[in-house]
């Protein structure tokens, strides 16, 4: 009988839920929703757990009921958090605080469960099954909301002291730079995370650049996002593929940062962003040969996420296996 | 009968060396000399030599001959290098290039010796017998010529993919800043390294900055260094205070990224500029608690170097005991 794992994605932006087998080698009832940020904890702990029945339906659907049995639930939530509790201490977006989410989705949907930050679930189903298979020493990016960060070294997610580490869209690339949300100036989350990156177009439109990014709009700057952005770039509008440009250079900067730092095998860079390619994989490539230590950079690959969408589903998986078989 | 370890930190000004036994609870026969750039590696060979014979008979000295056995040499040497093949990659400072600095060692000194990068060192030692000792995840700088950086996770220096990790001088705290010798621009190292605190402090008497700096030079400008600066920062200059607490804020937000990225439990700042104590460190914290996520900041100290002028050599003998043991 194969053993089957759910693994739940929460983002600022949407849940994800999907269920893979042990080795991660299939995924199965694959469901995505805008997350209910306005129902509050009960409301978004209601939908998390429909959502799992439903994906758990889907794969008795497809499978057949008796060919496998599912052990367990690993969750990716955004904000500061405690493992060993299994609480979210912080999640503004979530309205969370000091929420044990761990053991409220685990009695919900009747499962063991564990919990990991999103972004390092995100960066761990990379590792584990996706662009950065293989590497050693990783370091990822994933821009949509915010610019969230993980590391995995040695298979294993670098936790930090306190479970906090990570932060690497929260490091400054520009000590008295843009302000950012969380207090800091200069964040590279500051700049490229999607709403920064909508930020800049507008004001460089404002300013009276010339592009047809209003016709994708309506004439309505307010609807200008980075999924737009890129796909005005993509096809083909000169000021949206200098944002993208622009983009990459502080990308670039910030990953040349991390080389110099931890002379990694693989960066990966998440989200849609990245659905730019080469319009801004090659820039970005630029930056970092240009600005960190060739040693370091001979040793590195840059490479867009292999999951679009599913990357942190993968990982909330892959980190249920982990701390399971830690637990042992 | 004891056994003891030489431990040899070779920099780009000074070359000190010392004896410890497997337990380093004490140093013997510590010698520090000017390092002969001038002589080209066969100099500086033989300057380590002699310096290391020196020290051994100091030690014998002091512990009489027959109540210890010397084991080996653990060297720490600028620059990327190849710890498997004792290969130091390149330094510019010291002439060497793919120079086998550690066989070259071990066949003058008749000892078996281990190579490692002496930035990494100063911090291993703290971490081993220093201010960082019981750090779980330790992240230092080491300031001196330049900004070096090291990790120490769980006991072990964090080498990243190539031996090329804990650039931490080199990254960059402003992505349009100062251009660095390394070719990137706004490293730290171009703004904190005991010559950029010079060069900052100069361009401010350039631009009619008053302070009593001059009398410590001869009215000379070219001979101001950051460790006059300090002197006359803890003569109570006012604008040297100045300086030193600019010089605080940079390494701040420095310090807050590494918070952020790595939620260490212990940062550690060696180098001369540390003997400004409280004039340095209290404005670099306040930076971090402004800048960087609260339980990162709640979860870390951050602390000067204990072992001033021998972590070098502490963390060298440290690395050869690991790297022994690691190949047994």
């Amino acid at each position: 009988m194969r053993r089957l794992i759910v693994g739940v994605d929460i983002g600022g932006t949407n849940v994800v839920v999907g269920i893979l087998p042990e080795d991660g080698s299939s995924i199965h009832g694959v469901n995505a929703e805008p997350t209910k940020l306005t129902a509050g904890p009960d409301g978004a702990l209601a939908q998390i757990n429909r959502m799992v029945r439903k994906s758990l339906q889907e794969t008795t659907e497809e499978l057949g009921s008796g060919s496998f049995e599912v052990i367990g639930v690993g969750i990716g939530a955004p904000g500061p958090l405690d493992r060993s509790s299994g609480t979210v201490i912080v999640s503004p977006n979530l309205g969370w605080s000091n929420t044990p989410l761990r053991d409220l989705i685990s009695e919900a949907v009747e499962l063991p469960a564990t919990l990991e930050n999103d972004a390092n679930c995100a960066i761990y189903g990379e590792w584990w099954r996706g662009a950065a298979k293989g590497g050693r020493v990783v370091v990822g990016l994933t821009i949509g909301t915010g610019v969230g960060g993980g590391i995995v070294i040695d298979g294993e997610i670098f936790h930090g002291a306190s479970d906090a580490a990570g932060e690497i869209g929260h490091a400054s690339i520009d000590t008295t730079g843009r302000r950012c949300k969380c207090g800091n100036y200069g964040c590279l989350e500051a700049y490229a995370a999607g709403p920064a990156i909508a930020a800049r177009a507008i004001e460089g439109i404002e300013a009276g650049a010339r592009t047809k990014l209003l016709d994708y709009v309506d004439g309505d700057l307010t609807g200008v996002t980075a999924k737009i952005i890129a796909q005005a770039a993509i096809d083909g509008d000169h000021y949206c593929l200098d944002v993208i440009r622009e983009t990459a250079h502080l990308l670039g900067s910030a990953v040349a940062n991390l080389v110099n730092i931890f002379n990694p095998d693989i960066v990966v860079i998440c989200g849609g962003v990245t659905k730019t390619g080469e319009h801004l994989l090659e820039p970005l490539r630029i930056q970092v040969v240009r600005r960190a230590f060739e040693p370091s950079v001979a040793a590195c690959r840059i490479v867009p996420g292999a999951l679009p969408g599913t990357a942190g589903v993968y990982g909330a998986v892959a980190a249920f296996l982990a701390q399971k078989a830690k637990a042992v």
